[in-house]
């Protein structure tokens, strides 16, 4: 059994609408890589009492949890005291991610505001941040990272070597145009219950010159029996009468 | 206050990193000019009794649920019989929606798998799909629709005028090049304690030709409490010697 994952947003930006997160996605297929499963994604408001009470809920039932979001300067990010909160830890100036900062902002630039991302729950472990030298940390299983994306796959990618694998997710698709879900489905429900073992998706399509498709998508811990279930998904294709293409349909 | 609600991303697709959701934030900006509070969204994979368990929990905590992906006509489309199971009711033929997928598939081709699609719990109530026919449904405060956008967002528009609405959200924005959070951190945590019930977001971004600067958004439901705290914020960067620019910075 690979180590489970959950990552949480805590952003209000995406609950309103402001903005299209694209942080999931990023951590989604690289945890893919990595063998770690991911199981659940929760956005959650910059409230502290649903922060702490949904943290202390994730960390307890998943492997790791990632979070992005709400550990700049300003008032709204309260990522880490809502951390501290939940581990019972006090949330206290980290030496060593002080001096960092201190020697990064020119004199006298270096504020009150500036010192809270020097602040982290007792007992956290850096991340560090190559982009902009504030760090995100590892609290135990909660590995607590910026929103900002540039800057949150800088901080993924520090964390990532560290971090226990599993077994990476072997992934094959096979798409055909002009075949609609309605005509394969009780072909690959035979497929699916053939290749119990890989998980079979089929995903319909339409490209913007409006002819339509589907993506037919085998994935599984097992390698070889991915194969197995996708070479199934091919001749289904060929006995359907259509022609299969391998990988995913380009945009 | 507002009626509240909770999106619920139902797809393997989303966690594998395959797909990026662009619904979420369609719906987001949505029920905020319909005066519906977004407090959580969840993506979770498709996996029968994480489903079933994860509506029962939020169908009793908020007052809408709306749910996307799964309701398609192949295996993996599971998302109907599990609300069905939620609610503790048969799965079972929707007349009228039978005879309208039947009428529009031509002879022959309203198989086994295209009738899962008129295959509703009992007591629900379908949700009109423009696009390709196979409805959406409204089961009780669990809103059930497609996870293809374009089909995702017709289901939506059916929906929303029927929808107990709210009070909508005013949101307000101010930005300004080459001001960082940690110079304004400070004033603009005094703005904010100053407008307790106005939501003040401090979003940084960076051009792609690498200019720098920051968005601040004021919110709210008291539309004229959100013009005064925007009003605020304008005078602080003005006060901290940056020239403050309408609206939201161009991507």
């Amino acid at each position: 059994m690979n180590p489970t994952a959950c990552i949480l947003v805590i952003g209000n930006e995406i609950l309103s609408g402001r903005t299209q997160d694209v942080n999931v996605q990023y951590i989604a297929r690289r945890l893919a890589e990595l063998g770690i499963s991911l199981m659940e994604v929760r956005v959650i408001p910059d409230v502290r009492e649903t922060i702490v009470t949904t943290v202390c809920d994730v960390r307890a039932r998943f492997d790791h949890v990632f979070t992005t979001g709400g550990i700049g300067p300003t008032h709204d990010d309260i990522t880490a005291p809502c951390i501290a909160e939940a581990f019972g830890v006090p949330w206290s100036i980290h030496p060593e991610s002080f001096g960092l900062l201190e020697a990064h902002f020119p004199p006298g630039e270096f504020n009150a505001a500036r010192q809270r991302m020097a602040t982290l729950p007792e007992g956290a472990i850096p991340i560090r941040n190559p982009v902009s030298v504030a760090p995100g940390f590892s609290m135990g299983n909660v590995h607590v990272m910026a929103g900002v994306p540039r800057i949150m796959r800088a901080m993924f990618e520090e964390l990532a070597p560290g971090l226990t694998h599993g077994t990476p997710v072997t992934s094959i698709s096979w798409y055909a145009l002009d075949l609609y879900e309605g005509t394969l489905a009780a072909g690959l429900s035979d497929v699916q219950s053939r290749h119990g073992q890989v998980d079979i998706g089929s995903y319909p399509f339409r490209r913007p010159d409006g002819r339509r498709g589907v993506a037919l998508v085998s994935k599984g811990l097992d390698a070889p029996a991915v194969h197995q279930a996708a070479d199934a998904v091919h001749d289904l294709i060929e006995t359907l009468g259509f022609t299969p293409i391998a990988g995913e349909p380009p945009p």
